[in-house]
């Protein structure tokens, strides 16, 4: 299905830097993947591809999600909150979320002695980005 | 279990503006229900009282989610992610989580013609503010 991409885009909110923050949910199972962040372009590419791209930060440039670990998401669909400013994507995650190996980026929880890891490492994170 | 309130704040990232991104997630369903902000003493607190306190960045104050409300979130566990910049809580939501009276703020859709509600209204949102 075709999405008007322009219509999308002007119903987001986005912050003074151009970014919004895009939550990632495994659309069957409902884990939460990781939180990043998109800009226009990326939105529009996303929507457009099917293939979710974020951008980064830290390079600031788009960040096609799987380009170098193979680990990508498909979009399942995509969801803007009540305020307009915060996105949902319900995606299927290819292998693993997380550039540590492990599933999704929440793996460690807040225990009597601070953060403890609660779920296992499925890829080796430097198999992840030898290819 | 008390939580050792202080080693969990030294692992989270707080923004420059004192902030972290906290998302809502009922804990047994997996709907993932909302995205706010919080401090230092709204994680503080939430981990203290087990009710989930955010930072209302329009009001500048601690917000007691449900406080006038009345939709409540109880703490079931915090996950951070990876670069310890943003936080899951994992939670049970008393009623509805959004002030539109939709269970989640997460209820338009991106499709053909651009978002459309895709979830029902539960709750008047005026009664939700009358009390």
């Amino acid at each position: 299905m075709a999405i008007d991409v322009e219509a999308a885009l002007a119903a987001i909110k986005f912050d003074q830097a151009g970014l919004v923050p895009a939550i990632a949910q495994q659309h069957d199972s409902g884990e939460v993947l990781m939180m990043a962040w998109m800009n226009k372009d990326a939105v529009a590419e996303t929507l457009r591809s099917g293939r979710v791209c974020y951008w980064s930060r830290s390079r600031s440039s788009l960040w096609r999600k799987g380009e170098s670990s193979g680990q990508s998401q498909t979009l399942v669909s995509l969801l803007v909150d009540c305020d307009g400013d915060t996105l949902l994507l319900k995606v299927d995650q290819q292998g693993v979320a997380c550039h540590t190996g492990h599933r999704s980026c929440f793996y460690s929880e807040a225990q009597a002695s601070g953060f403890v890891e609660i779920a296992p490492v499925l890829a080796d994170p430097e198999e992840l980005y030898r290819r």
